[in-house]
């Protein structure tokens, strides 16, 4: 056995709950100095246990390396979008629009993504594993929206999916870019109705 | 007459040309700090000066703070879009986003821009400097193009200019975001082609 004091083994408080009061002590330290503007690259465990009032060990013990730290603790930004109603499928798109304005409120989430986009140049490591873990699920949902569309008649046949997807959560982000979180209650449905004009089936010409 | 000499002065070859070849060594330097990953905050005049190989009172002599030359310095990236060739209206929203998509082939522009857009929240004068500057021309220059085929019945006579541009801008954004910079060739084509099945007048039901 190992007879080694840890820091933090020294550090905690007799009875103090472990693993998940720390998990999320931790991811919120990271989300913090992200927030603050800090990069990725000069992240440090030891910054982060310092926040989060942990040690580096108990932040090694769950993850092995700052990127994966990192990656987790974005995906807590973008959490899986609702499941759709299976209302009308402009009806799901505006509640997957609705998704992306909420998130774009807030001041903190918007530094936090911008400074992640800005990194993942350096570390495409952690952009390729946001992507799968947060970016990817959300894509699937809503293009199973579409694909219900067409197989009802609400959307044409020939629909190209990927890039209806992009022409809606484009837009979207394009017009909440320089809003300063402030963009109007009905965008949502703005976009969807513009957007729809393209997806619907054409009347014969 | 003031005796002191700047280090600037002293640090100048004899003979050097000043104003405009110093200028492009601010803005160049100015560039390649942002491009660095140092965001608006860390960046300092002093810094700058030193990799330009200038003292700090010839920046301060054409600019008066940071946040205006990093505008200057951003909106090189970011030149006014050609002139619209007057051919048809899809063939001047194609140049429109042939020019993202070569902007974007740039990891130093691509990893500026991220680092600009960051930054923006916590320098909403830079922001908003920046859109008049380099946003706003480009802007009007696409609308132009779309009221032109509202005009000749190219486009729907009830098209959402603004909704249409950010469909447009958004989908290409959205779609090289990922993408590392090695986006189709063909993309601004197909973007293109499948905004205009909602853009393009519907035939009477």
């Amino acid at each position: 056995m190992n007879t080694q004091q840890t820091a933090e083994g020294a550090a905690r408080p007799a009875g103090r709950p472990r693993s998940e009061k720390a998990e999320r002590s931790i991811i919120e330290a990271t989300l913090d100095l992200l927030g603050e503007g800090i990069g990725v690259s000069e992240l440090s465990i030891e910054s982060i246990a310092s926040r989060a009032g942990v040690g580096k060990t108990t932040i090694y013990r769950r993850w092995s390396n700052k990127e994966d730290l990192v990656v987790d603790a974005l995906a807590t930004l973008k959490p899986p979008i609702p499941l759709p109603q299976g209302g009308t499928v402009r009806d799901d798109l505006v509640t997957y629009l609705r998704v992306i304005q909420e998130e774009t409120r807030h001041l903190r989430t918007r530094c936090i993504m911008n400074i992640a986009m800005s990194d993942s140049e350096r570390h495409p490591r952690l952009a390729e594993r946001f992507r799968e873990l947060a970016v990817e699920p959300r894509r699937a949902v809503v293009a199973a929206v579409l694909r219900r569309g067409m197989d009802t008649g609400e959307l044409r046949a020939d629909l190209d999916v990927d890039m209806a997807l992009a022409l809606l959560s484009g837009a979207m982000v394009w017009l909440t870019k320089w809003s300063d979180g402030h963009s109007p209650a009905d965008l949502p449905e703005r976009i969807v109705d513009e957007a729809l004009k393209g997806f619907r089936p054409r009347p014969a010409e």
